[in-house]
């Protein structure tokens, strides 16, 4: 029997998040990279990434990065030219990038100008956030029947993108390739709307709480299911809403559009109508892959 | 060791849908009544109810009603008057009555022209939905735990709220006494607001799925929490919109308003007031129960 080799000789993951921090887990638990280093800039963070033994070597000094394989950039979307920008004195010509960016479209347009290679960035995006944020909620099977997805230009060298895809689908990850472009379009409908909404339906209790007094205390299933994707990180979301600003306002017109048509038909009585509009959404249960 | 008494002699429940399915069994389980009846008059449900021996009775004849001591009321609430008025020519004079409706007011309304004793009549409202609707849902531990409204009038007969009171105590649920209008108040914010959001999301994502292609197989968490609320029984919540029209609408102009807010911030690149519009909705996690 021989023990496959690993992946990568060196990796090493910029942001001591979940995503980031996660990915360090994985890479050590299932033997994808001999050496992992990740890199933390935030003193907490970077403590953190120490104490629960994420990566061999915990660093705030992006020259960590020096010799490795494969750099994954692991930051709030905001972030990442910044950290892009600041990996790039350290990398060799051979070194694969990617992001895990939630946006694509933006990631590209921030990371591209700052690395030396741009041939070698292959953008990417495991679709595997969850409410707890941090290098304290990292979980080395996050990734686990995750979809990640990819999205290579055409001026991607495919050698690069074979060598992401591999890796996530070491991490567990069911990789898919798409369009950039495409790819903010549907986040921003499937992933980013639901965010914001849940934010402003969180924000519209808060607000009714404080002139008609006690609310979220009776609060059952619906609204537990807002407030947990309310508690994602602020920050994050942040940089998402404002990077996929154009799908997103598109996505959010329709659903004020679907919204109003409902409160209309409330406000007029409309029970045919209004019955009508309420069953059509078990066709969306249809289409779920699981 | 003695056996205690049951605490009513003779349960009849109307409707064998989810809530009054549940309440059988737990009544059978655990003792809560000597011999209880279901009343459906949909043939499925009562083939259902038949099926899995949620009564010792189970029939579509509000007669089945008579010799009562409890009568509760489980159909939607748009039915709630049809239903009062079906078993009322069957009631005693000491029969207490109780409904499960989501609206207090509108059942108020309905119910009590229906019924020859009013002051007998004690609206209830257990927060046990579930997506899953329909006799083949129930579950004799649904209200373990779970929150029951009683909404008593100032002309309620206090020994009645009191067996209802003590019925759902039984069934093992936390029961609390709120006036009908707070209630409905309280209940368009924390739980008719969350499924109409949940309604509108999905349907404006199956508009843009027409528009734009396949987006419902790429979801992630936050869509599946709405996609799963926007299961729920479309006839129970039609009815529901309706009958809570007003707080509904209050609450919905408020939602907007949070929702128009946080456009506004995305549309304007307003970064710092996102995040503070963001970071806000974890207060909400300190005020809930569990």
């Amino acid at each position: 029997m021989t023990v496959p080799a690993p992946l990568v000789r060196r990796l090493a993951v910029v942001g001591a998040g979940l995503i980031g921090g996660s990915l360090c887990l994985a890479a050590r638990s299932r033997g994808l990279a001999q050496r992992v280093a990740v890199i933390e800039r935030d003193a907490a963070a970077l403590a953190e990434a120490s104490r629960r033994g994420l990566a061999h070597e915990a660093s705030a000094d992006p020259g960590a990065a020096r010799g490795a394989d494969l750099v994954v950039l692991a930051v709030p979307v905001g972030a990442m030219g910044e950290a892009a920008a600041a990996v790039a004195p350290h990398l060799a010509e051979g070194t694969v990038v990617t992001d895990v960016g939630s946006v694509k479209g933006a990631v590209l347009a921030a990371v591209v100008p700052a690395l030396p290679f741009p041939a070698r960035f292959v953008p990417g995006h495991p679709i595997a956030g969850r409410e707890r944020s941090g290098a304290a909620a990292a979980d080395a099977d996050l990734f686990e029947g995750a979809l990640v997805v990819l999205t290579p230009e055409p001026r991607t060298d495919p050698a690069c993108a074979t060598a992401v895809r591999a890796l996530w689908a070491g991490a567990g990850g069911r990789v898919l390739t798409m369009d950039a472009a495409e790819h903010d379009r549907v986040f921003a409908a499937v992933s980013h709307l639901p965010h914001v909404v849940a934010y402003a339906l969180v924000g519209a209790l808060l607000d009714l709480e404080a002139d008609q007094g006690p609310l979220v205390r009776f609060s059952a299933g619906g609204l537990r299911d807002f407030t947990r994707i309310a508690q994602s990180d602020p920050i994050m979301w942040r940089d998402i809403c404002l990077a996929n600003r154009e799908p997103l306002l598109k996505s959010l017109a329709r659903f004020r559009h679907v919204l109003g048509a409902l409160e209309a038909q409330i406000a007029a009585g409309d029970a045919a109508g209004l019955l009508q509009a309420l069953a059509r959404a078990r066709e969306a249960r249809r289409g779920m892959s699981s």
